[in-house]
């Protein structure tokens, strides 16, 4: 079924709120195996709320809108539906009964306003709202369908998994399932290129790619009748993306580079302590956001300064007169102050220039050098990161852990 | 001018992503005298995409559309809106070679999917993208107007910013102001309650609040048609907020918490060091994303682990067995621990249980010690924090920025 989601509210077009109800819902709907064809967002205005409601149904078998449903002169969404689809309000005896008692339950004292929202169409499913007063319905005109939500993201969500998610099951005559690969160390175009005839040939499964600083994500979906094509055809295409793009594979589902990394240090019970200049404690911090950071977490040194570098971590000043803070010999020499200070398992050591100024021709903004030892063996990585001073901080964090994970993996 | 917001992305509709563009766009054209009729949400298939672009610019002045600028099969945006307006794209010389500056700055390799990037329409105001390789542009048919900008949220704002917004300024007729009050140590409800009856009365200015972890914003706007009246209503109205909730009041404008402490270690020359366990280097890592960060910082620690909190800043095995590493005690020695490491003006240590597991009846999760050191006086301050884990961490991190802010205030 091609559904679309209509949200109804002037404070979306402010920009005062978020739409994440759509977003919810969207989710929600695809893995029933459902299609979400439109976004649609409108004030409360009656002409224009009529008139996209009709241009949403004539492209959609069903049109799921939130919010309108108040007490308020403003929220018309229902009345404005009734009118569009030639249907009559009338007052819902239950549905009265359920806001008396949610108002003697609220403790609150009802208002004339609010029993407006008793009426629901003759002709409908009502759909109760055990979170707040207004109720919804689901109604039908001309082979379409329209339900209705409340705006308010907690009534909406409880609506939406006690009344409609059943009757969109019931709807739904397909399995949709995805796979998602996560890429680390490759661009996005680059990974489009290594996979371009596997997504100009897509039918199903289909393939889509997201990127977000520093990762990048596949993910497969098959839709299908029966649930082992679905997982066949999954598989096949995973495996097939997986032997191209299997240096830059770093897991699959729900992970991501940090997770990957904090299991391998715990399945190897294995401890790490830092040494941060340019990325001063942002490595540090991701680690320990880990719930049980303590069982991989030893200590942190956050050396923004030569003279912390020298004091902390022993750094000669020879080499820091010779080479610069940002040299492969630095960071080397900050990973072997480092194991004075700790006796961690894993070492990280980081120094680069995150700009926007201190670049010159030799050294320019966004060169960063990163070393990890493990045991004995040190190995010191050079990047070149492009973007501001930020997002270089954020790709040389990213690209530490990821050197752990290296270091660490089977 | 009506301006609809048309967001293109197949990822929106499958629910991966939250459409927080045509938030953060509503706000700001609606800041600029202008009004928002329609979100409306696409995903990359041409005819539909046709369809709603055709549908919105009937209803509106101008369309604003997000995403689909990519390098990729899928990124058709441009092709689309361009058969549609009858526009011919070619090759734009400049947007090519500053895509080739780019590339070579990312230190990646162009591939050919990239070139179709610098396809323009032959008419239109192109608008260059600083932060990423898409070019967006503004192009007219008919006396309508289409604005074209790319997808990501860091680059959409960044080409809004610097290209879109001064044409939409030219095409406003009034005058629109807005002073940025902003509040530490105090909830958004209760700043609310105490201007309620100026919130309430408001035609203009008129009054908003923004709240984010551990800050509020109240932004005070005033839309005329001449400059002086602007500048009176939003004089008063902002003295009046600031005389009922000054102790909480941290700044105006573009400020905020760190940056308004960042200027006042500055303005004094001093230094700050640091020993963090529970916020694990966030604190550093904030102060270190400053540019310039070498004038006021000088080292970390990150003393997560007991141990550490022993062997580098010489807290006693005693003071931890007796009163815990979350006590006003440990807080202190970390302090005189760091004394011996940093002869920095300030001095900072913070120790919490951030959850979700560690908290027991006596010390619950939430539970924070910040110490600020400065000069020889020492205080230390207890706190009580609700949320996850990153938010006690975040909240602790704001804190003790603020005690900094507090102990240099003059």
């Amino acid at each position: 079924m091609n559904i679309s989601i209509l949200a109804v509210g002037t404070e979306l077009l402010m920009g005062k709120t978020v739409n994440t109800n759509a977003t919810y819902l969207s989710e929600q709907i695809n893995t029933l195996g459902h299609n979400v064809l439109y976004h649609l967002t409108v004030g409360d205005n009656p002409t224009r709320l009529k008139d996209t409601l009709e241009y949403l149904l004539k492209h959609s078998d069903m049109v799921i809108t939130t919010g309108g449903l108040g007490p308020t002169q403003d929220d018309l969404t229902k009345e404005v539906i009734c009118e569009s689809l030639g249907l009559e309000l009338q007052k819902h005896e239950l549905a009265y009964k359920m806001m008396l008692e949610r108002f003697k339950q609220f403790n609150v004292t009802m208002t004339d306003n609010n029993i407006k929202q008793a009426y629901l169409p003759t002709e409908c499913i009502p759909m109760m709202n055990q979170k707040g007063t207004a109720p919804g319905f689901v109604a039908e005109a001309d082979g379409k369908y329209v339900a209705v939500l409340p705006g308010p993201p907690y009534e909406m969500k409880h609506m939406f998994e006690n009344s409609l998610r059943p009757i969109l099951e019931e709807m739904s005559d397909s399995v949709i399932m995805s796979e998602y690969i996560h890429l680390f160390g490759i661009g996005e175009s680059s990974a489009e290129s290594v996979i371009e005839d596997l997504i100009s040939d897509q039918t199903d499964p289909t393939i889509a790619m997201y990127a977000s600083v520093g990762q990048v994500s596949i993910r497969v979906t098959s839709k299908s009748d029966d649930f082992d094509t679905c997982m066949e055809n999954i598989h096949n295409t995973t495996a097939e993306i997986v032997s191209r793009l299997e240096p830059y594979v770093i897991g699959f589902g729900e992970t991501n580079l940090i997770n990957e990394t904090i299991q391998l240090l715990q399945d190897n019970f294995m401890t790490v302590a830092l040494a941060e200049s340019c990325t001063g404690g942002m490595i540090s911090s991701e680690l320990i956001n880990y719930p049980g950071a303590s069982n991989f977490f030893d200590l942190g040194i956050v050396s923004y300064s030569n003279e912390a570098k020298m004091s902390l971590l022993r750094v000669s000043p020879e080499t820091l007169g010779t080479y610069g803070a940002v040299s492969e010999e630095t960071c080397s020499e900050m990973l072997k102050g480092l194991r004075r200070l700790s006796m961690s398992d894993v070492l990280v050591s980081v120094t680069g220039i995150a700009g926007p100024s201190g670049g010159t021709p030799d050294k320019p903004v966004g060169l960063v050098y990163i070393g990890v030892m493990l045991g004995d063996a040190i190995r010191v990585k050079k990047f070149n990161f492009s973007g501001d001073r930020l997002t270089i901080r954020k790709r040389s964090m990213l690209s530490a852990i990821n050197m752990i994970r290296e270091a660490l993996k089977p």
